[in-house]
Protein backbone atom coordinates (compact mmCIF):
# COMPACT_ATOMS: atom_id res chain seq x y z
CA UNK A 1 0.00 0.00 0.00
CA UNK A 2 1.17 3.67 -1.02
CA UNK A 3 0.83 6.21 1.72
CA UNK A 4 1.20 9.76 0.79
CA UNK A 5 1.77 12.20 3.38
CA UNK A 6 0.94 16.22 2.87
CA UNK A 7 2.45 19.33 4.81
CA UNK A 8 0.83 21.85 3.52
CA UNK A 9 1.98 25.69 3.54
CA UNK A 10 0.96 28.84 2.18
CA UNK A 11 4.39 28.87 0.23
CA UNK A 12 5.76 25.35 -0.36
CA UNK A 13 3.78 22.65 0.55
CA UNK A 14 5.67 19.11 1.16
CA UNK A 15 4.74 15.69 0.17
CA UNK A 16 6.32 12.13 0.83
CA UNK A 17 5.19 9.04 -0.51
CA UNK A 18 6.08 5.19 0.98
CA UNK A 19 5.43 2.21 0.37
CA UNK A 20 4.08 0.15 3.42
CA UNK A 21 3.00 -3.30 1.30
CA UNK A 22 6.35 -5.39 2.83
CA UNK A 23 5.38 -4.56 6.31
CA UNK A 24 7.94 -1.88 6.93
CA UNK A 25 8.01 1.21 5.29
CA UNK A 26 9.82 2.05 1.94
CA UNK A 27 11.07 5.40 0.48
CA UNK A 28 9.59 6.45 -2.79
CA UNK A 29 9.30 10.05 -3.29
CA UNK A 30 9.14 12.89 -1.22
CA UNK A 31 9.63 16.56 -2.22
CA UNK A 32 7.93 20.14 -2.11
CA UNK A 33 5.23 21.99 -4.39
CA UNK A 34 6.51 25.71 -5.05
CA UNK A 35 3.59 27.63 -4.80
CA UNK A 36 4.43 31.02 -6.75
CA UNK A 37 1.66 32.93 -8.51
CA UNK A 38 0.21 36.87 -8.61
CA UNK A 39 -3.01 35.76 -7.08
CA UNK A 40 -4.23 33.52 -4.43
CA UNK A 41 -6.62 31.35 -7.08
CA UNK A 42 -3.87 30.73 -8.85
CA UNK A 43 -1.83 30.04 -5.75
CA UNK A 44 -4.14 27.33 -4.38
CA UNK A 45 -4.90 25.41 -8.42
CA UNK A 46 -0.76 25.19 -8.06
CA UNK A 47 -1.10 22.83 -4.52
CA UNK A 48 -4.38 21.34 -6.54
CA UNK A 49 -2.43 20.52 -9.90
CA UNK A 50 0.50 20.08 -7.63
CA UNK A 51 -0.96 17.29 -5.11
CA UNK A 52 -3.27 15.31 -8.47
CA UNK A 53 0.21 15.04 -10.25
CA UNK A 54 1.87 13.14 -7.37
CA UNK A 55 -1.94 10.90 -6.98
CA UNK A 56 -1.37 10.47 -10.80
CA UNK A 57 2.22 9.27 -10.72
CA UNK A 58 2.26 7.27 -7.70
CA UNK A 59 -1.44 5.89 -6.34
CA UNK A 60 -1.52 6.22 -3.02
CA UNK A 61 -4.24 4.41 -1.02
CA UNK A 62 -4.39 6.57 1.29
CA UNK A 63 -3.62 10.21 2.87
CA UNK A 64 -2.05 11.15 5.75
CA UNK A 65 -2.06 14.95 6.27
CA UNK A 66 -0.81 17.20 9.30
CA UNK A 67 -3.80 18.47 11.71
CA UNK A 68 -3.66 21.45 12.93
CA UNK A 69 -4.90 22.83 16.33
CA UNK A 70 -3.36 25.67 17.69
CA UNK A 71 -2.68 28.50 14.78
CA UNK A 72 -0.70 31.21 15.77
CA UNK A 73 -2.56 34.01 14.41
CA UNK A 74 -5.99 34.50 12.56
CA UNK A 75 -4.09 35.89 9.51
CA UNK A 76 -1.55 32.68 9.02
CA UNK A 77 -4.64 30.75 9.84
CA UNK A 78 -6.60 31.73 7.10
CA UNK A 79 -3.41 31.08 4.65
CA UNK A 80 -2.89 27.79 6.45
CA UNK A 81 -6.49 26.66 5.87
CA UNK A 82 -6.73 27.67 2.37
CA UNK A 83 -3.84 25.83 1.17
CA UNK A 84 -4.67 22.84 3.21
CA UNK A 85 -8.01 22.93 1.63
CA UNK A 86 -7.24 23.41 -1.36
CA UNK A 87 -5.03 19.84 -0.69
CA UNK A 88 -7.13 18.07 0.92
CA UNK A 89 -9.73 18.49 -1.67
CA UNK A 90 -7.88 17.46 -3.98
CA UNK A 91 -7.32 14.14 -2.18
CA UNK A 92 -10.97 13.65 -1.19
CA UNK A 93 -11.61 14.28 -5.32
CA UNK A 94 -9.79 11.69 -6.34
CA UNK A 95 -11.68 8.94 -4.24
CA UNK A 96 -8.90 8.44 -1.43
CA UNK A 97 -9.30 8.91 2.20
CA UNK A 98 -7.94 11.56 4.02
CA UNK A 99 -6.81 10.98 7.87
CA UNK A 100 -5.61 14.00 9.99
CA UNK A 101 -2.67 13.71 12.46
CA UNK A 102 -1.70 15.98 15.18
CA UNK A 103 2.09 17.59 14.61
CA UNK A 104 2.75 16.74 18.03
CA UNK A 105 2.22 12.97 17.72
CA UNK A 106 3.45 12.79 14.38
CA UNK A 107 6.89 14.28 15.63
CA UNK A 108 6.79 11.85 19.46
CA UNK A 109 5.93 8.54 16.59
CA UNK A 110 8.94 9.09 14.30
CA UNK A 111 11.55 10.89 17.10
CA UNK A 112 10.61 9.52 20.44
CA UNK A 113 9.22 12.97 21.47
CA UNK A 114 6.69 15.39 21.02
CA UNK A 115 8.81 18.74 21.31
CA UNK A 116 11.69 17.58 18.52
CA UNK A 117 12.79 20.21 16.20
CA UNK A 118 12.75 20.30 12.48
CA UNK A 119 16.00 18.54 12.26
CA UNK A 120 15.60 15.87 14.59
CA UNK A 121 12.65 15.23 12.42
CA UNK A 122 14.75 14.96 9.38
CA UNK A 123 17.61 13.33 10.97
CA UNK A 124 15.21 10.31 12.14
CA UNK A 125 12.95 10.27 9.20
CA UNK A 126 16.23 9.90 7.15
CA UNK A 127 17.62 7.02 8.99
CA UNK A 128 14.05 5.06 9.62
CA UNK A 129 13.37 5.24 6.03
CA UNK A 130 17.57 4.70 4.88
CA UNK A 131 18.06 8.02 3.23
CA UNK A 132 21.84 8.81 2.36
CA UNK A 133 21.33 12.86 2.90
CA UNK A 134 18.58 14.51 4.81
CA UNK A 135 15.44 15.46 3.29
CA UNK A 136 14.42 19.29 2.81
CA UNK A 137 12.48 19.89 5.88
CA UNK A 138 8.80 20.35 4.23
CA UNK A 139 9.41 16.73 2.68
CA UNK A 140 10.62 15.32 5.73
CA UNK A 141 7.51 16.75 7.67
CA UNK A 142 5.28 14.74 4.96
CA UNK A 143 7.49 11.75 5.24
CA UNK A 144 6.96 11.92 8.95
CA UNK A 145 3.23 12.52 8.29
CA UNK A 146 2.82 9.12 6.38
CA UNK A 147 4.77 7.26 8.72
CA UNK A 148 2.44 8.28 11.54
CA UNK A 149 -0.15 7.32 9.36
CA UNK A 150 1.35 3.62 9.28
CA UNK A 151 2.30 3.14 12.54
CA UNK A 152 -1.28 3.93 13.67
CA UNK A 153 -2.80 1.79 11.36
CA UNK A 154 -0.68 -1.38 12.30
CA UNK A 155 -1.90 -0.39 16.33
CA UNK A 156 1.97 0.79 17.13
CA UNK A 157 0.73 4.22 18.26
CA UNK A 158 -1.10 3.91 21.80
CA UNK A 159 -4.47 5.59 22.04
CA UNK A 160 -4.05 9.34 23.17
CA UNK A 161 -0.67 9.30 20.77
CA UNK A 162 1.78 7.76 22.84
CA UNK A 163 4.35 7.15 20.59
CA UNK A 164 5.59 3.50 20.17
CA UNK A 165 7.57 2.00 22.19
CA UNK A 166 10.85 1.28 21.79
CA UNK A 167 12.23 -2.64 21.79
CA UNK A 168 15.60 -2.46 23.54
CA UNK A 169 17.90 -4.58 22.96
CA UNK A 170 15.92 -6.81 20.43
CA UNK A 171 16.74 -6.41 16.28
CA UNK A 172 13.16 -6.03 15.92
CA UNK A 173 11.56 -4.60 13.08
CA UNK A 174 11.33 -1.91 15.36
CA UNK A 175 15.18 -0.89 14.54
CA UNK A 176 13.74 0.90 11.17
CA UNK A 177 11.41 3.71 12.89
CA UNK A 178 13.55 4.24 16.35
CA UNK A 179 16.80 3.70 15.41
CA UNK B 1 -22.02 38.52 -18.97
CA UNK B 2 -22.94 36.74 -15.77
CA UNK B 3 -21.26 36.90 -12.53
CA UNK B 4 -21.29 34.23 -9.53
CA UNK B 5 -20.52 35.72 -5.97
CA UNK B 6 -19.49 33.07 -3.13
CA UNK B 7 -19.64 33.68 0.40
CA UNK B 8 -17.43 30.86 1.73
CA UNK B 9 -18.06 29.47 5.55
CA UNK B 10 -17.29 26.22 6.99
CA UNK B 11 -21.30 25.43 8.04
CA UNK B 12 -22.87 27.03 4.79
CA UNK B 13 -21.33 28.31 1.55
CA UNK B 14 -23.89 31.04 0.16
CA UNK B 15 -23.74 31.74 -3.50
CA UNK B 16 -25.46 34.33 -5.60
CA UNK B 17 -25.50 34.80 -9.75
CA UNK B 18 -26.44 37.68 -11.26
CA UNK B 19 -26.22 38.46 -15.13
CA UNK B 20 -24.99 41.95 -16.32
CA UNK B 21 -25.01 41.55 -19.77
CA UNK B 22 -27.91 44.47 -20.10
CA UNK B 23 -26.56 47.06 -17.88
CA UNK B 24 -28.37 46.75 -15.06
CA UNK B 25 -28.04 43.40 -13.16
CA UNK B 26 -30.40 40.81 -13.40
CA UNK B 27 -31.06 38.21 -10.56
CA UNK B 28 -30.39 34.63 -11.79
CA UNK B 29 -30.36 32.27 -8.55
CA UNK B 30 -29.19 32.17 -5.61
CA UNK B 31 -29.11 29.70 -2.42
CA UNK B 32 -26.63 28.15 -0.40
CA UNK B 33 -24.77 24.95 -0.42
CA UNK B 34 -25.31 22.80 3.02
CA UNK B 35 -21.89 21.85 4.11
CA UNK B 36 -22.68 18.36 6.12
CA UNK B 37 -20.71 15.44 6.24
CA UNK B 38 -18.46 13.02 9.00
CA UNK B 39 -14.47 14.23 7.81
CA UNK B 40 -13.32 17.53 6.71
CA UNK B 41 -12.47 16.21 3.10
CA UNK B 42 -15.84 14.97 2.40
CA UNK B 43 -16.84 18.10 3.75
CA UNK B 44 -14.68 20.04 1.26
CA UNK B 45 -15.79 17.53 -1.12
CA UNK B 46 -19.27 19.06 -0.71
CA UNK B 47 -18.18 22.63 -0.98
CA UNK B 48 -16.04 22.09 -4.35
CA UNK B 49 -19.10 19.63 -5.69
CA UNK B 50 -21.45 22.29 -4.63
CA UNK B 51 -19.75 25.16 -6.94
CA UNK B 52 -18.83 22.88 -9.69
CA UNK B 53 -22.43 22.46 -10.10
CA UNK B 54 -23.19 26.01 -9.69
CA UNK B 55 -20.48 26.76 -13.02
CA UNK B 56 -22.14 24.11 -14.62
CA UNK B 57 -25.27 24.88 -14.20
CA UNK B 58 -24.98 29.14 -14.85
CA UNK B 59 -21.29 29.00 -16.44
CA UNK B 60 -20.41 32.17 -14.97
CA UNK B 61 -17.29 34.18 -16.78
CA UNK B 62 -16.27 35.56 -13.20
CA UNK B 63 -16.45 34.78 -9.44
CA UNK B 64 -16.02 37.22 -6.69
CA UNK B 65 -15.48 36.32 -3.12
CA UNK B 66 -15.30 37.77 0.19
CA UNK B 67 -11.85 38.68 1.31
CA UNK B 68 -11.22 38.20 4.87
CA UNK B 69 -8.91 40.63 6.41
CA UNK B 70 -9.70 40.30 10.35
CA UNK B 71 -10.85 36.66 11.25
CA UNK B 72 -12.22 35.92 15.12
CA UNK B 73 -9.53 33.14 16.24
CA UNK B 74 -7.23 31.25 14.55
CA UNK B 75 -9.24 27.76 14.95
CA UNK B 76 -12.62 30.05 12.77
CA UNK B 77 -9.98 31.62 10.57
CA UNK B 78 -8.58 27.69 9.73
CA UNK B 79 -12.24 26.45 9.06
CA UNK B 80 -13.33 29.49 7.01
CA UNK B 81 -9.65 29.26 5.15
CA UNK B 82 -10.36 25.72 4.36
CA UNK B 83 -13.69 26.02 3.10
CA UNK B 84 -12.55 29.19 1.03
CA UNK B 85 -9.83 27.30 -0.35
CA UNK B 86 -11.73 24.59 -1.68
CA UNK B 87 -14.22 26.75 -3.20
CA UNK B 88 -11.37 29.47 -4.46
CA UNK B 89 -10.09 26.15 -6.34
CA UNK B 90 -12.74 25.01 -8.00
CA UNK B 91 -13.09 28.44 -9.43
CA UNK B 92 -9.53 28.19 -10.53
CA UNK B 93 -10.23 25.01 -11.28
CA UNK B 94 -12.67 26.14 -14.10
CA UNK B 95 -9.92 28.20 -15.44
CA UNK B 96 -12.05 31.33 -14.16
CA UNK B 97 -10.51 34.74 -12.75
CA UNK B 98 -11.48 35.01 -8.93
CA UNK B 99 -11.83 38.45 -7.60
CA UNK B 100 -12.05 39.60 -4.24
CA UNK B 101 -13.46 42.33 -1.96
CA UNK B 102 -13.79 43.32 1.59
CA UNK B 103 -16.49 42.81 3.92
CA UNK B 104 -16.61 46.42 4.38
CA UNK B 105 -16.39 47.85 0.99
CA UNK B 106 -19.80 44.87 -0.12
CA UNK B 107 -21.86 46.24 2.58
CA UNK B 108 -21.00 49.85 1.38
CA UNK B 109 -21.56 48.71 -2.06
CA UNK B 110 -24.74 47.61 -1.28
CA UNK B 111 -26.28 49.18 1.76
CA UNK B 112 -23.91 52.46 1.01
CA UNK B 113 -22.80 51.99 4.98
CA UNK B 114 -19.83 49.62 5.49
CA UNK B 115 -20.75 48.56 8.60
CA UNK B 116 -24.61 47.48 7.84
CA UNK B 117 -26.31 44.39 9.92
CA UNK B 118 -26.90 40.97 7.80
CA UNK B 119 -30.56 42.50 7.55
CA UNK B 120 -29.92 45.53 6.09
CA UNK B 121 -28.08 43.68 3.25
CA UNK B 122 -30.89 41.14 3.02
CA UNK B 123 -33.28 44.51 2.36
CA UNK B 124 -31.03 46.12 -0.49
CA UNK B 125 -30.24 43.28 -2.33
CA UNK B 126 -33.99 42.19 -2.70
CA UNK B 127 -34.68 45.63 -3.38
CA UNK B 128 -31.83 46.32 -5.84
CA UNK B 129 -32.39 43.27 -7.51
CA UNK B 130 -36.53 43.37 -7.26
CA UNK B 131 -37.06 40.23 -5.63
CA UNK B 132 -40.51 39.10 -3.94
CA UNK B 133 -39.29 38.19 -0.57
CA UNK B 134 -35.70 38.70 1.35
CA UNK B 135 -33.18 36.40 0.21
CA UNK B 136 -31.71 33.90 3.14
CA UNK B 137 -28.58 35.38 4.58
CA UNK B 138 -26.03 33.42 3.12
CA UNK B 139 -28.05 33.86 -0.24
CA UNK B 140 -27.88 37.66 0.03
CA UNK B 141 -24.26 37.81 0.64
CA UNK B 142 -22.85 36.15 -1.91
CA UNK B 143 -25.86 37.99 -4.22
CA UNK B 144 -23.85 41.53 -2.27
CA UNK B 145 -20.43 40.25 -3.46
CA UNK B 146 -21.70 39.50 -6.98
CA UNK B 147 -23.47 43.00 -7.17
CA UNK B 148 -20.27 44.78 -5.96
CA UNK B 149 -18.17 42.83 -8.31
CA UNK B 150 -20.34 44.67 -10.82
CA UNK B 151 -20.17 47.93 -9.68
CA UNK B 152 -16.01 47.77 -9.12
CA UNK B 153 -15.88 46.68 -12.68
CA UNK B 154 -17.76 49.50 -13.86
CA UNK B 155 -16.26 51.87 -11.88
CA UNK B 156 -18.76 52.95 -10.01
CA UNK B 157 -16.86 52.47 -7.00
CA UNK B 158 -14.16 54.90 -6.35
CA UNK B 159 -10.65 53.74 -5.23
CA UNK B 160 -10.13 53.05 -1.44
CA UNK B 161 -13.49 51.58 -1.60
CA UNK B 162 -15.89 54.60 -1.64
CA UNK B 163 -19.47 53.32 -2.33
CA UNK B 164 -21.15 54.93 -5.60
CA UNK B 165 -22.30 58.17 -4.88
CA UNK B 166 -26.38 58.18 -4.74
CA UNK B 167 -27.94 60.43 -7.47
CA UNK B 168 -30.42 62.38 -5.05
CA UNK B 169 -33.46 63.28 -7.20
CA UNK B 170 -32.68 61.68 -10.73
CA UNK B 171 -34.42 58.29 -11.30
CA UNK B 172 -31.25 57.67 -12.89
CA UNK B 173 -29.87 53.64 -13.23
CA UNK B 174 -28.76 54.12 -9.62
CA UNK B 175 -32.13 53.36 -8.45
CA UNK B 176 -32.10 50.08 -9.07
CA UNK B 177 -29.06 49.93 -6.64
CA UNK B 178 -29.80 51.82 -3.90
CA UNK B 179 -33.40 52.39 -3.56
Amino acid sequence: MIILGIDPGSRRTGFGVIDVSHGSPRYIDSGYIRIQADTLAQKLAQVYAGVSDIIARHVPAEVAIEQVFMAKNPDSALKLGQARGSAIVCAANHGLPVHEYAARLVKQCVTGHGGADKEAVQRLVASTLRLEGLPQSDAADALAIALTHFYTQRGLVRRGGSAPTRRQGSRSSWRHYQP
